[in-house]
C-alpha cells in the first residue's frame, strides 16, 4: 500500500487551516485578558517614562560637575533640596549644585545624571562630597526611552502574558479587543468504552480520551462541552454531531482505532447535510486516520482512538488550530525558542513521504541533552508517560542517525 | 558596603521556605483537577490492560503457525470467527486456526500474536493466507503491560497535566485529594502610583505591578484579591496588612524602590502584631530589598518596585513558593528539562557572594543557541520585553565568560 498519493500532506492541511479566519472579537478588561490574543495592534499614545526619571537613589547632578572626581579628589557640590518621589521640580539645576533624588523621581532641568548614594558623602551645611564621576545620562531613565508616542507597542496576534499585561497597564489600557475563545465539543465513540464512573466489564475499557482531550483543550483556551460516549450507531452519532455543531465552534470526535470504527465516524459525518470533508487521512504517523471537516464556520476533527496517537495529533494540529481560531500569530510554525536541542541516542527509520513524530525521553551528559526514543504501542499509557517530548522526522527523509541534532518539543 | 554578611543567601531562604507545610487537602473531581497537585500517591487497583488486547486490526493467531511464512510460501489458516471489539472470546484458539480481531479487541486463549491485516489475504471459504511471520506477542498489548495492580502510578506532588489526567481516567478515579489553591492578596505601595484608570499627573506613574503580579499569580494557581494602591502612610498599610492577612494565605506587597519606601513597608509590617520577619535583604540581584515574613501560617513578601526586579523575584522565589504551598515536588530546584542550553555571547561580571540573574535574548547559529544578555535599567519595560529568558550566575562565582555554556529558563 502506497499511501503517498491517497493521503494529505501535513503542509497542505496546515495551509487550509491557516486560511480559516479567527473567531469574533470582544472587548475585555485587562484583568480578564489573561492568555488571550490581541485582536488589534496597540500604538502608544504617550512617552514612557513621561519625564527623565532617576533609576537610583542618589543625587541629581550636572555630569560635567563630576568629571575627574575620585576617592582622592572628590567634587564638592551644594545640595539645594531633597526631591520627593512625586515632585516635579520647577527649577533648573545650576552648575555646582545637586538635588537629592529617589528611584523613580523626576530630574530637574539642567541635571543630566544621578550619582548613586553610595558614592556620595553628606558633609553637613548643605555640602556633599562626590567620589566618582558620572557620564551624561548615567542612572537616568530617559523620557520616551521605554516607549515613544506612536510606537506599536503590542501587535495583534500576541498572547497576553506577563509582559503584555505589564505593557497594557503601563499604557493605561483598561480594556482592549481580544479574539473570543473557541467553544469545543468533545465526543467519544466506541462500543467498548464505558464512563469512568463505571467498572468496565471484560472486553471494555474506560473512556480516557474525553477527559484527556478536555484537559488539553482547556489548557489552550477552549471552553469544553462534553457529549460523553456515543455507541457505534451511525444515526446516534450524526444526531449528536448536528446538535453539537449548533453549540460549538469545534468538535473533537475521538475513537475509532479500527478500520470499521473509523468508517463509521466518516459515514456519520457524511450524514450531516452541508458538512464538507476537507481531509481524510494524513501523511503523518501516528495519526494517519485523522479527519478534518467543516460545516459553514464550524469545524470537526475525527481523531484516532489510541491515547498516544491522539496526543500527537492534538499537539501538532488541533491545539495550534484552537490557537489560530483565537487569533494567534503563526501557531503552526512548530519552531520556537522553547525547543530543546538534543542529540539522538539511536538510529530512527522513517517512511519517505510521511511525517513521523517520535516521543523521546531527555537525558543529559557532559555534551548536552540526549533524546532517547520511547518506543511502544500507541495504545499504551506507558509510552505517553515516559516521554519528555516529541521530535519529528520530515516527510522527505528516510530517517535520522544516532548523534543527529534534533529539536525537542517539551510536553507537559 | 559589603552585603555578604548582612543579607540572607538565597539557599538559606529557600530552605526556610521548603520547611513550610503545604496548604490543606481537598477532594476534587477529575474535571476540576486541571493543574492541581496530587496530595496522595495513587496505587493501581487493577491491571491495565485488563486482558491481552490487539494493538492492530488483523488476525489473532498462534505465532508458531506463522513461522517461516513469506510471500512465496504463505501459511494457510482457517478463520473461525470475527471477534467484535467488546467480545471476550470463550474459546481457545487451536493450532491452524485464526480469528479476525480489531484494534483493542481481546485475544482468545491460545492466541499469542496478531498478524496485521495488510499481510493477510482472505481466500474465501474460511481460509486466510498469511504472508509474514509474527513473533510471540507481536502486536499485542499484554495484560498489565501498562500498569500492574499495586504499582504506584502517580505520586503525591505531581501536577495534573495531560498525562496524569489520562492516567486518572484510565484507573477510573473520578475524584481524588489535591492540595488547595493559595489565596493571594496583592498590595501596591507608593505615593507616586495612580490606578491605571487615571491619567497620571506629572511625576506620577501607573500601577503596573498590581496587574502584572496578578497575571503571574493566576498563571501559577493563585486566587487573587487586589487591595489596590496604598499611599506611603504606615498606619494605612499596617491596617490593610491585618485585613488582608485574615483573608489570604500569601500577601505580595510591591513597591518601594527607594530606601525610604522600603523602610516604610518594613515598619508597617513590624506594626502588625505577631508578624515575624524571616528575611530582610537577599544576596540576589536584582531583588536585594526583598522581605519575607510570616504571621502564623500566613506569609508576606515585600517585593521590589521596579518591574524588571519584581519579575525576577517572582520567577525565582515567589512562584515556586506558591507551587510549594500547592504541594509541588521540589519547585525551587531551578533545574528542569525545559531549560534551554546556550552559549553566552559576551563576558558577564558578577559580584562574589551574590546570585545574579541576567535576562537574555536567545539567538541561533549553526552550533546552537546563543544567549545575549539584555542589559538596561530594571525600571524599564523594554528590558523585560526584549528578553526570552533568564540565566543565573551562582553566588560563589565572579562572572561568566563569552562562550560559556548556560541554561536558560524561558520566560513567557
Amino acid at each position: 500500500m502506497d499511501d503517498f498519493f491517497n493521503v494529505l500532506q501535513v503542509e497542505e492541511l496546515v495551509s487550509r487551516l491557516e486560511s480559516i479566519p479567527p473567531l469574533d472579537v470582544e472587548k475585555l478588561s485587562l484583568d480578564k485578558s489573561h492568555g488571550r490574543y490581541l485582536a488589534r495592534d496597540i500604538h502608544a499614545a504617550e512617552d514612557l517614562p513621561a519625564t527623565h526619571r532617576s533609576a537610583m537613589d542618589g543625587y541629581a547632578v550636572r555630569s560635567s560637575d563630576t568629571f575627574g572626581a575620585g576617592e582622592s579628589n572628590p567634587a564638592y557640590l551644594e545640595k539645594i533640596t531633597d526631591l520627593g518621589i512625586c515632585e516635579v521640580p520647577d527649577f533648573s539645576l545650576a552648575s555646582g549644585k545637586c538635588a537629592g533624588i529617589v528611584t523613580g523621581g523626576t530630574l530637574p532641568l539642567g541635571a543630566d545624571a544621578v550619582v548613586m548614594q553610595e558614592y556620595v558623602h553628606e558633609m553637613g551645611a548643605g555640602t556633599v562630597e562626590v567620589r566618582r564621576p558620572v557620564a551624561p545620562w548615567e542612572n537616568v531613565m530617559l523620557r520616551g526611552e521605554d516607549i515613544s508616542s506612536g510606537d506599536v507597542v503590542l501587535k495583534a496576534g500576541q498572547r497576553t502574558g506577563f509582559r503584555q499585561t505589564a505593557m497594557l497597564a503601563a499604557m493605561g489600557i483598561e480594556d482592549w479587543r481580544f479574539f473570543r475563545l473557541p467553544r469545543v465539543g468533545i465526543v467519544s465513540t466506541g462500543d467498548e468504552l464505558v464512563d469512568i464512573k463505571e467498572h468496565p466489564a471484560p472486553g471494555r475499557i474506560r473512556d480516557v480520551n474525553s477527559h484527556a482531550l478536555a484537559h488539553l483543550v482547556r489548557e489552550n483556551g477552549g471552553v469544553v462541552s462534553s457529549y460523553g460516549i456515543v455507541r457505534d450507531q451511525e444515526k446516534d452519532l450524526a444526531r449528536i454531531l448536528r446538535t453539537a455543531l449548533d453549540d460549538n465552534d469545534v468538535l473533537l470526535i475521538s475513537g475509532g482505532s479500527s478500520v470499521g470504527q473509523r468508517d463509521f465516524t466518516l459515514r456519520a459525518m457524511q450524514a450531516v447535510s452541508g458538512l464538507e470533508i476537507l481531509a481524510h487521512g494524513l501523511a503523518i504517523s501516528p495519526g494517519k486516520p485523522t479527519i478534518f471537516a467543516r460545516k459553514d464556520n464550524r469545524y470537526i476533527w475525527g481523531l484516532p482512538g489510541q491515547v498516544g496517537s491522539v496526543q500527537v495529533v492534538m499537539l501538532v494540529l488541533v491545539l495550534p488550530f484552537l490557537q489560530h481560531l483565537q487569533g494567534a500569530d503563526s501557531p503552526f510554525a512548530g519552531e520556537d525558542k522553547s525547543l530543546v536541542r538534543a542529540r539522538l541516542s539511536r538510529n530512527l527509520a522513517s517512511r519517505y513521504g510521511r511525517r513521523d513524530y517520535v516521543r523521546v525521553r531527555l537525558e543529559e551528559d557532559e555534551q548536552g541533552y540526549v533524546a532517547a526514543p520511547v518506543l511502544g504501542k500507541s495504545g499504551l499509557l506507558r509510552t505517553v508517560f515516559q516521554a519528555d517530548g516529541l521530535i519529528w522526522i520530515p516527510a522527505n527523509c528516510e530517517g535520522l542517525l544516532k548523534g543527529d541534532q534534533v529539536k525537542v518539543k517539551i510536553i507537559s
